[in-house]
C-alpha cells in the first residue's frame, strides 16, 4: 500500500487531555510534562487553552504553564484561543501558534461555545486578524465533522462550507475532528477527497477519537489519501467534555506504534515518550488508556 | 475503496473467550449464552473445547454444552479438539465442525501443547482423518503468525510450510493468527499476499487480536485485499492463556459497529448481539472490555 514515508503528530494532551481531567495538576507539574515531551522528538505540542477560567478550571493557570515551560526552538507551541481576550494573554506569553474552534453541527456549536455558527464566525475572525497582525500561525479545529452527539448525521457539505469560510480568513491549518468517534474508513474515505478536492491537502491535520476502536483504522484510510497530519494524545488522555459519550483520544503511543511498525517515521523516540507517558500518570495517579499504557500497566503497578 | 460486500464473522467467544476466565461460569449459564448467540444472526460459534479438563477448568463441561444447546441448523457450531481422544468426545457430542490448532513458531508452539511442531503433525492429522471418516468440516489455526512473544519475528516461509501441511492433511479452513496483538497493516498486507499466492483465498479466516488497537485497521487491510472472515469475540472476551502479554481478541461487536457502518453486512442483529454481551457480562459480574459495552457501561451500572 502506498502510505506517507513520515506523519507529523500534533501532541494535544497537555490540553484537549488534561482539559477533561477532573483532578486538578499542579503547574509545576504541568511545566515538568511538557518538557518531558519537548525532549521526545515531537514537533509539535498543543500546551493549554486560553479560554476564560470558569469553563475549565484545570486550564487556569495557562498563563503560568505558557511561560514556564522551556522552550525548545524546534518545536512548535500552540494554545486554544477562544476570543479576542484569550488572545491576548497567548500573545503575552508569546505562544508560537493559536488555534480557533468551531462545530460543523449547529447544536454542537451552540451547546460547546453558546453561540450559534453564524455568531462564531466574527469572534473567529476578529482572533485570525490580530493573531496575523502578530505574526502568529493560526489552527482552526472543526469539530463533529463526522458526527453530531445532537444531531447525528452532519452534511459535508456543511463541512466544506464552514471550512472554506474559516481558510478565507486566514487559517493556516484546519483539524477535521471526529469529536465523538463514530467515524468509519468508508466514511472517512468520502469526506477526504470532497475535502482534498476543495483544499491543499497538507493544510489538513485529522483528529480522531478511538471511542469505537476506528481511530487507526480511520488513521490509515487517511492516509492511503495522502493525509499525513494527525492529533493524538499520549496516552489516550482526555475527550471532550461537553459531548456526551466523547472520550478517547487517539493515543500518541498508539499511533506511533503502528505507525512505526510499518516503517513510517515520525521523529519521535519510543522511549522518552513512554517516559513522559509515565510522569504524567503518576501525576494524574491513574492508570492512562491507551492499550501501550494498558500493557506497560499489566507488567507493574501503577506509578 | 473496494472490499468485500458481506463479511462472515466467526464467533470464538464461548470458547477463545471463556477459557481465559477465572471466575468459573456455571454450565446452564454457557448454555443459555450460546442459545443467545443463535438468535443473533451469526452463521457460526465455536461454542467450546475438548481439551483435557487439567488444561482448561473452565470448559471442563465441553460435552455437557455441546449436548445441552439448542442446534439451529442454519449455524454451524464447531469446537477445539487438540487429539484423537478430545475428536471422540466432540463426535458424540456430533458437533458441526472441528478445530485444530498449532503455532508457526516452534517455542510458541512447545509452549501451548507441550510438542514440537514436527511432533504435532501427526496428532492433528490422525484427527483430520477421523473427522473426515465421519463427514465432519476441520479448521486449522495457526497461532503466532504475525509475531511470537518468546520469539520475536516469525518468518513468512515458515507460515507458508505449515499452512501448506495443513491443507494437504485436509483442514477446510486456515485461521491465521495474530495472538499477541502485534500486527500492523503493512505487515498484513505483506502476509496476506504470500498466502493468497499459496491457497485459496476464500478458505482463509483472520483472527486479530486488538491487544494494541490495530486490529480494525488490520481487518480493513485483509478486506482491502478482498479476505471476508474474521474471527471475533463478543465484548472482546479473552485471549491466549498461554502468552505473555496476550489479551485482547478482536470484540465482535466492534468489528460490526465498523462493518455495519461501512454498509458491509453481516448478518447479525446488533441489538440482539447487545443483549448476549449484557447476559454474559452480567454472569460474569465484570464489565467487558469492547469500545461498544464501555459506552454502554458508561451509560448505567454493570448487571
Amino acid at each position: 500500500m502506498k502510505l506517507p514515508e513520515g506523519i507529523v503528530i500534533k501532541e494535544v494532551g497537555p490540553r484537549d487531555g488534561l482539559q477533561n481531567e477532573p483532578e486538578l495538576i499542579g503547574t509545576q507539574d504541568k511545566i515538568e510534562w511538557i518538557n518531558h515531551l519537548s525532549s521526545t522528538g515531537l514537533s509539535y505540542i498543543e500546551i493549554t487553552s486560553f479560554v476564560h477560567p470558569k469553563w475549565i478550571p484545570q486550564l487556569a493557570d495557562a498563563l503560568e504553564v505558557a511561560k514556564g515551560i522551556h522552550r525548545n526552538k524546534d518545536i512548535t507551541y500552540a494554545a486554544l484561543v477562544p476570543n479576542q481576550k484569550g488572545l491576548e494573554r497567548a500573545l503575552s506569553a508569546n505562544i508560537d501558534e493559536v488555534s480557533v474552534f468551531m462545530s460543523a453541527s449547529e447544536t454542537h456549536n451552540q451547546k460547546n461555545i453558546n453561540k450559534s455558527i453564524k455568531e462564531t464566525y466574527p469572534v473567529i475572525e476578529e482572533v485570525i486578524k490580530n493573531a496575523k497582525r502578530h505574526h502568529k500561525s493560526v489552527r482552526g479545529y472543526l469539530s463533529t465533522v463526522f458526527g453530531c452527539p445532537y444531531e447525528g448525521k452532519v452534511s459535508v457539505k456543511d463541512v466544506i462550507t464552514i471550512s472554506k469560510t474559516l481558510f478565507d480568513m486566514g487559517i493556516d491549518e484546519l483539524s477535521i475532528g471526529d469529536t465523538i468517534g463514530v467515524a468509519n474508513p468508508r466514511q472517512v474515505e468520502r469526506v477526504l477527497i470532497e475535502i482534498r478536492e476543495h483544499f491543499q491537502q497538507n493544510h489538513i491535520a485529522l483528529h480522531f477519537h478511538d471511542t469505537r476502536g476506528t481511530a487507526l483504522a480511520n488513521c490509515l484510510t487517511a492516509m492511503q489519501l495522502g493525509f499525513d497530519t494527525f492529533d493524538s494524545s499520549l496516552g489516550g488522555l482526555g475527550g471532550c467534555p461537553y459531548a456526551r459519550g466523547a472520550s478517547g483520544n487517539l493515543a500518541t503511543d498508539d499511533l506511533i506504534y503502528m505507525l512505526h511498525g510499518m516503517g513510517i517515521s515520525t521523529g519521535v523516540d519510543e522511549a522518552r515518550l513512554k517516559e513522559a507517558a509515565i510522569y504524567i500518570q503518576q501525576k494524574l495517579q491513574k492508570s492512562l488508556s491507551s492499550h501501550q499504557m494498558e500493557i506497560m500497566n499489566q507488567g507493574r503497578g501503577v506509578g
